[in-house]
């Protein structure tokens, strides 16, 4: 196994002065502070003996039914038997690995795609292959060749991993009609779909497009977190999917960790009760689309005149992908960047082989106002003198 | 996968009324409400931000300094690049699955031992190779033989697991002579051990003996648990060992989870500053102690008078062991102790083939003083009626 080449950038990238678009933290200020100290009070007064001991593996019941209310709205109708809580959104990804993944198996993602679903995999044995993107996320012409080339081989894939909303790395999101024609062509061959939406409640233009899960609820696991809706300190997060396969996660994760802590999950419940998520989206959707803007204003001034770049315009989430004109390395550049008080994460580390070197990910959640502005200058100034 | 015996046999005997010996949670009157609420005074106050982040995935490195003072007091000399915050020991027992095992690899398991240990390496595909306990644990003898049989057939074990202290399920500890003797069979083919020790700090009589860690820190990998001796809620726990081992399961981690619940983490830093896990045990081990003190006068009184019934007589842990006469099976006594309001973990549970069906499991720990005489008179009566 390979050490996460994202954790080993954040501590080069901690270095005093630099303004870092590496990583992907939610922004300190959008913590619902309050409602952790009342939902603290709650539970310590009325169960804490409840909270402070183990827990079911499936998660507390009253939470899984918050959850159950929280898909509701997406249009998605389950009941709790349909969900699992888990410890974040990484472990339903290493749950489906655990479930799925003989070695040497393989199955779909993107190319680019998030780098702790590839880790995840990989630790499984399992073999991910990519299929490009466009500016509208997965193509569904090369999802279907690349299913049928595995199928020709007999490497039928597991499952086809996808990130539909802002995605992580590119900010792409897939509109509508490419949902239903990327279902289309993994039904014919009865593939299931993860579809992994962290950041699908943080959209800041844009109309909301429909989940694949709500399209298709037999052949869609969803992973969900609330680490970038709420805040990622409780590691808490929740799978919703068919039946069959959400019990197949329970048994796994009873040898994973037997329960999430029942304790976050009581204070997450009482949080949600009390109305902590739409409180606090409001407010973390201004903040960042304000950051979002502020960037883009930023690339268009000081980039957007480089013949043969290109940028993604993402309508939410926490990243936008930039790509370099042909000839330049993401790669090369980053040292050079991180010299003069820059960060972002090289491309290559999102891309299944890491054969792609000419785009990097940039982050807009977690620097300030005035620091993205004087970050992309220097970036700018990073990269026109090295062409 | 098997879904884990002990959760359905759990909720088989939450029935109204019933006396249960079958879980392992500890007494919630153990758990430190007021050290936890001036942890989250603290916490909220001063680094609310910090602590509701995202955090590194080796832990928060003051609980590892923390650590490294606790495993100092028990003569084991390391740093904290020696120690991983884990989502408690169950995640240790997964990241050394993930770690060591490709499918068909072995390992030597104590037989009985802990289900969470088998159910974590066989999720990777890995073979437990059970070798026999006596009333002192692990049989030297036996466990020679097994590793010789599986070095001639080609299969030498990965690892050697071991739970030395008050074994779970048997309660029976390895005396100091017997560990020296492990480790020198051990050494000699170069084995690793993997001593797994929640319960050591829970001694209530008889003289604490020496870990593996400290006799031989370069082939031990010891697993911890802030479950039994503070709460189990906050899914705490941490792994102590060789440098190289620790580095290779912090990788591991990166894709399980990314890190522990930092919030969790800050809140037991806390706590430890303050005390409460050496004013707690004080507590604590005088409560176990008078419960197992019942449990085995009980059980003198009221079943030791049946020809070829055995139980161990554990010096500390939460469980005691006991052995039906020959041709009973506490398989088949289940169902009727259930139907008799009293329950037990048949001991078939823990055998990595499910193969020997004289034993049951009898947790002292979290039934009261008053249902343990109660409860121990009802099983008597089952096994009496039952011969």
């Amino acid at each position: 196994m390979k050490r996460s080449v994202i954790r080993e950038l954040l501590k080069l990238t901690a270095k005093p002065g630099i303004i870092s678009f590496a990583g992907g933290l939610p922004a300190p200020a959008t913590f619902p502070i309050d409602h952790v100290r009342s939902a603290f009070g709650k539970v310590m007064d009325e169960e804490a003996h409840h909270a402070l001991q183990y827990g079911p593996t499936e998660g507390d019941i009253r939470l899984r039914e918050d959850l159950v209310r929280i898909m509701a709205r997406e249009g998605i109708e389950v009941t709790s038997d349909h969900i699992l809580v888990t410890t974040a959104s990484q472990q339903g990804l290493d749950l489906v690995g655990k479930v799925f993944f003989n070695p040497g198996d393989t199955c779909i993602t993107g190319s680019p795609t998030y780098l702790g679903g590839l880790q995840a995999f990989k630790s499984y044995q399992g073999v991910p292959v990519g299929v490009e993107l466009d500016d509208e996320g997965m193509i569904p012409e090369k999802l279907e060749e690349t299913i049928a080339g595995l199928e020709a081989e007999g490497r039928a894939p597991k499952f086809i991993y996808i990130i539909p909303d802002f995605q992580n790395p590119a900010g792409v999101t897939i509109p509508n009609a490419r949902r239903k024609r990327i279902l289309e062509i993994a039904s014919k061959g009865d593939y299931l779909i993860i579809e992994d939406t962290p950041y699908r409640q943080l959209r800041y233009s844009g109309e909301h497009q429909t989940t694949f899960q709500s399209m298709a609820p037999d052949m869609v696991l969803s992973l969900y977190t609330f680490s970038k809706i709420l805040l990622p300190g409780f590691r808490l997060g929740w799978a919703c999917g068919p039946h069959w396969l959400v019990d197949r996660m329970v048994m796994a994760k009873q040898a994973v960790d037997l329960c999430t802590p029942p304790f976050n999950q009581a204070l997450t419940h009482w949080m949600l009760v009390n109305g902590a998520l739409e409180e606090g989206l409001i407010e973390t959707i201004a903040l960042y689309d304000r950051r979002r803007r502020l960037m883009l204003e930023g690339l268009d001034r000081e980039v957007s005149d480089i013949p043969g770049i290109h940028y993604t315009r993402p309508e939410g989430g926490l990243f936008l992908w930039l790509t370099l004109p042909e000839g330049m390395s993401a790669d090369d550049l980053f040292q050079k960047a991180v010299d003069k008080n820059v960060a972002y994460v090289p491309g290559s580390a999102f891309y299944p082989n890491n054969d792609y070197v000419r785009s990097m990910r940039l982050n807009f959640s977690y620097a300030n106002e005035e620091q993205i502005v004087e970050g992309v200058k220097r970036l700018a100034g990073v990269i026109k003198g090295n062409m």
